[in-house]
């Protein structure tokens, strides 16, 4: 890494030597320069680094005891390439909806290693899912557990399930606290009682295992480890409430990746140690020995792996202010502009890709094509002197990126995916074009009508 | 409207008295009740009526002088079928995307009846608006007009192009304060005049008007009319500079809303009268007073005309609050979820739709099936006692509704979108099913790879 990239905000530094080469002051993602990937494919595009994902992977793996087995949270990135990635590499994949249940038949997941949960699962979907033979379907309330009863029982099928709880203890750190509050997400812990008690009584339903809610974007390694020793109390608790051991213990996603400069990195060797000394606990618990325990993160192994990147359509001065205004905005990355929950709008890692052996020399806002100041990748950002058509990355891309985003905002084309692997850039998702719009709004069916 | 109404929060009586209908405490949009619509093209969907659309265009056409004609921004709703209302009614049509000119285009608008503005607009965006004979162009920097000049001596064609002014003036009471800053959205006053120096040496350019840059969200007809006399003293100084009277003078959009209890209706009659003051200006004023004078609104014309639709999957409670998860959420409508720019989140108007004449029995948080606290369509809102399958409805859903929504993000269906004219219902774009996703993934082209 050159030395002035010391200087550079902490997460895109880290970033940069972790995963990344910088050749004559460009990017390579896998071996590919920035450059080469934006002529082939056009640009705004979004690139997946598959070795990203598999570093990522294999760092958690590396700590994870024996008994875990990881489960990649789809909402994360639902493109079929990353999918089926992970299925190569023995996840199952966690689901939140019929649209993720086919995703992850089409990425050749079995059926058996797919896990459902979310609230609010309507009949229609929880019948997709046991029509296809889901895994586990995660109940998250009472009401839930009786509509999942009766489909089963109409379609003859007796389903897995386990009960996705919110524990009472309060748990901090979390970037958004999930737990230990009111929510709709799973079922408080006092609640869990009433649940097991008309789950028993339905033989449709197989109880066998426990889903720990938690929040997201975790960073402190303790905050996780004090949810899953709750988890594991509650497991205990719910084994001895219904006789027997649980197969599967569902300690949820959670863990976080660093996105602003003051966001420390998760402790995976300290998560490891303690997640280790939790399994010598459940060791000595006959009714959790030989449960199978489940992580189900996304962003944490999906996150990293990815970079938006945009062109630089312009320079724009303004009552002293300097924009850099490129083809991608806000459509394709709601999250990098400050738009997906963010209380305060912090900058994700940014840099213009050609010039990462420059010296500062401008501060800009760099902004998208959009009519709306809401449009807007980095406040504030310091950057060496830009240029038209020069590149823009926004790092930390791979999660909750273009999926999350408003595509059809303004009706500009959907971005390119491209994955690299092992050298090789393929197109994983093609780029749109604006005639699009007008033949997808052709699509009126005319015929149904209501008078 | 019943006794009982008063007491709803002022948005929501107010719109159900302009343009609603309630028969046994049950929502009729354009005559028909919102449980037959969602019963015959499911649940969530987009209701728009045309009718509250046509009363909308009257009521600001009723003040508008002569002068003055009307072009929608499309980016508010580019529903084709809505496009098409607006063109059958006589409007023009305000595009910021090649994409939105497709719309336009296949909407039956004709070519110079479009108008094209916006930050960052690439090359591509301006050949292909060059070649398809666009009405104007909106020129909003230096180095665009010099893009727009190469692209149209290129293509052999003479342009008309209007200069996008951001007012030096400052310019207070938008939702979105937008004029009278730094801002990427037009050039500053104080660069127009390099701008027209360049323009008048580029035989492809033919300067024909003003565009004046102005907010978004405007309540206060007194900072809309503060913003047009800046317009006219600034077209006044353009036509002069370049000895000529202007053809065209875009006041822009701007008009608001109200979607909060504490924000008043702009008043029109005010408004009218303070533009048929300023056009007595004009009149006086050789270099303006054959100019057609246009504003360009967007929400103003469609907001209330649209109604989003979800259906209650169930209630919960959680440690003593109270939600209502309904099958729709923040993918289909982010603005109601408060996360498209919102700095304080309040409440759409929003209520039980088969329960108007109902009085309150909870306060909840209405909330959507995403694994996300973001998915929150209503904060402690008050409802009659609503139970599972229940109709919820959220007003105000007709501009920036389902096209600035995430619709992919966790891979749930697209929602119908419905337009109810005369009487009759008619599906303008097919709901999405949850296989969708997996069939749109498939899309990958294979060949084009770089190693």
């Amino acid at each position: 890494m050159p030395e002035d990239l010391a200087s550079r905000p902490a997460p895109l530094d880290d970033l940069l030597q972790r995963h990344f080469e910088v050749v004559d002051g460009c990017l390579r993602i896998g071996g590919i320069s920035a450059q080469d990937l934006a002529a082939e494919f056009g640009s705004p595009l979004f690139v997946y680094d598959l070795a990203i994902l598999r570093r990522q992977l294999q760092a958690l793996r590396d700590v994870l005891p024996a008994q875990f087995h990881l489960s990649f949270s789809v909402k994360a990135n639902p493109n079929l390439s990353i999918l089926r990635a992970f299925v190569a590499e023995g996840l199952g994949l966690e689901i939140a909806s019929a649209g993720e249940m086919f995703l992850a038949l089409a990425a050749g997941c079995a059926p058996g290693a797919i896990l459902f949960a979310g609230p609010g699962k309507t009949h229609d979907e929880l019948a997709l899912a046991v029509s296809h033979g889901i895994g586990e379907i995660h109940v998250e309330s009472l009401a839930e557990a009786r509509r999942l009863a009766s489909v089963a029982s109409k379609a003859d099928r007796r389903v897995r399930i386990a009960l996705r709880v919110n524990p009472a203890a309060a748990v901090e750190g979390g970037g958004m606290r999930m737990g230990a509050r009111a929510v709709p997400f799973g079922m408080d812990e006092d609640q869990m009682e009433s649940v097991v008690a008309a789950v028993l009584e339905e033989p449709a339903l197989e109880l066998v295992g426990l889903h720990l809610f938690v929040g997201t974007q975790i960073l402190d390694h303790e905050v996780l480890l004090r949810q899953y020793e709750e988890g594991l109390k509650i497991a205990s608790a719910l084994s001895h409430r219904i006789g027997r051991p649980l197969e599967m213990i569902d300690l949820g996603g959670g863990l976080g990746v660093p996105y602003f400069p003051h966001e420390p990195r998760l402790d995976l060797a300290a998560l490891g140690q303690g997640l280790a000394a939790l399994m010598e606990v459940a060791q000595r618990d006959p009714m959790l020995a030989h449960a199978r325990f489940v992580l189900e993160p996304g962003r944490f192994l999906i996150a990293e792996a990815g970079v938006y990147i945009a062109r630089v359509t312009e320079i724009k001065r303004s009552r002293g202010k300097t924009f850099v205004i490129t083809d991608g905005g806000m459509h394709h990355h709601l999250a990098a502009s400050g738009n997906l929950g963010q209380t305060i709008k912090r900058n994700f890692p940014l840099a213009a890709l050609g010039r990462l052996d420059e010296t500062p020399g401008m501060v800009a806002d760099v902004v998208g094509p959009l009519c709306t100041p809401l449009d807007t990748l980095g406040r504030s950002v310091t950057l060496p002197d830009v240029v038209a058509d020069d590149l823009i990355g926004v790092f930390q891309s791979g999660a909750y990126g273009l999926s999350a985003s408003p595509g059809g905002f303004l009706s500009r084309p959907t971005p390119a995916e491209v994955l690299v692997d092992a050298g090789v850039a393929s197109i994983v998702r093609p780029a749109g074009r604006p005639e699009d719009y007008a033949r997808d709004a052709g699509l009126t069916s005319g015929a149904d009508r209501l008078a």
